[in-house]
């Protein structure tokens, strides 16, 4: 399992006229969380796009329990419980102070530099291995 | 059952580095659609607010098939295929040419002005009732 | 001089707590007329990048009058007012139901594959001579 | 003078199919760093909102020098360097390792809760006024 936790605040432009965060923008949220959690397996995901490998979304399912706010503090959790295959899946939750606001959670397929669906690298594998021991 | 079909086309601030739709924005893509089914029924978003009544999201779903591209003329079909209870839910496929690229679905909940859960109001039942007509 | 018209409808996810439309949102507005004008010129901004040329802004200034809301239906006026040189100038009005509600220009640099400013190529000057015809 | 820094990250989804980043989201930069400047100063954004005073944006420039790419990690410096009357305004330069990429200014006007131009409110400007000492 490897998991990131980071925070960031709401931005005035990620609120719609409701007074809440834009439901759509939980979205960009996740995807800041994954890419810091490969960043701390020690993997940048902009390295992985400069070798010629892509990884867009294939699904994503969101569920809204409570509305963040404008200036809020939030905590992203991402959490990637299992070796990649042809897909790579994380989880998501987002939460202020503890409280949990949403949850989620996206599957992404690995694609190659011509836009064809792939298996992930081996050395990609290989570096993500040491944290799905057994 | 109510049905709307409407065109966009795709704008450059719409694309990622990918070169193609980020995969967020078919989210607003689908919130567009809905709002052009309830004014296909005679009733406009904007008015729901005005009397008081909000429709936050509380899930969202989305598979992506294909990707869409910059300037690339999309079809969004938006289907409520139900009366709303506490809860209003649309269907959402969006074509390109004829092609399915992405669907989804949302639930949406009401919420009054004190942004609490409530029911719809009858007013509005009444409006929708001659659509779901057995 | 070229000049094209075209009109959009305020989008949920535009606007922002004040409850207008984000300012920076005006941008991509600008940005759809810009493209109009060109494809009514009978060139597409997308055919130019397959042909390798870009079109990177270089300065945006944009003056807020009076803030557009939600469901608005706005006209984007947007004007070429002279041939291009190494850069490409654009003016935008942007009203509603005639009242002026911001205005604003860019000007954009033409940039080659490799990412270096160029001049424009040739056949984009030649056609677009006939439209600024003395 | 009022003066902040903060650095930010450039996320996947402010990136557009040029490879760079958004021209119109660096607007949303600067707004991140205003809303950091009022708060080193010891105010929030959020509380003159709740207060009943907005602050819309009255004109915005910005002139692009070099573009930020994706995973980017940017410095946001902002400036404020005489005290607010009507208006109030900011200057911005967005860095990266020292190197200027973007440079803009943006001026706001108060408004009250019925959206009316107004003064800004007394407090506000004693809170400000020991940063500009002469």
């Amino acid at each position: 399992m490897i998991q990131s936790k980071l925070n960031l605040r709401v931005r005035y432009s990620e609120t719609d006229q409701m007074g809440f965060v834009y439901h759509a923008h939980y979205a960009q949220y996740f995807e800041v969380g994954r890419v810091e959690t490969l960043r701390k397996a020690g993997y940048s995901y902009k390295k992985l796009e400069e070798k010629g490998f892509y990884l867009p979304v294939h699904t994503l399912n969101i569920k809204y329990i409570k509305a963040a706010q404008y200036d809020d503090e939030l905590t992203v959790v991402t959490t990637m419980d299992q070796m990649p295959s042809n897909r790579i899946c994380f989880h998501y939750n987002i939460l202020r102070n503890e409280e949990l606001l949403v949850e989620g959670d996206t599957s992404l397929i690995f694609m190659n530099s011509e836009y064809r669906a792939c298996r992930p690298p081996q050395w990609f594998l290989d570096h993500l291995k040491p944290f799905f021991k057994s």
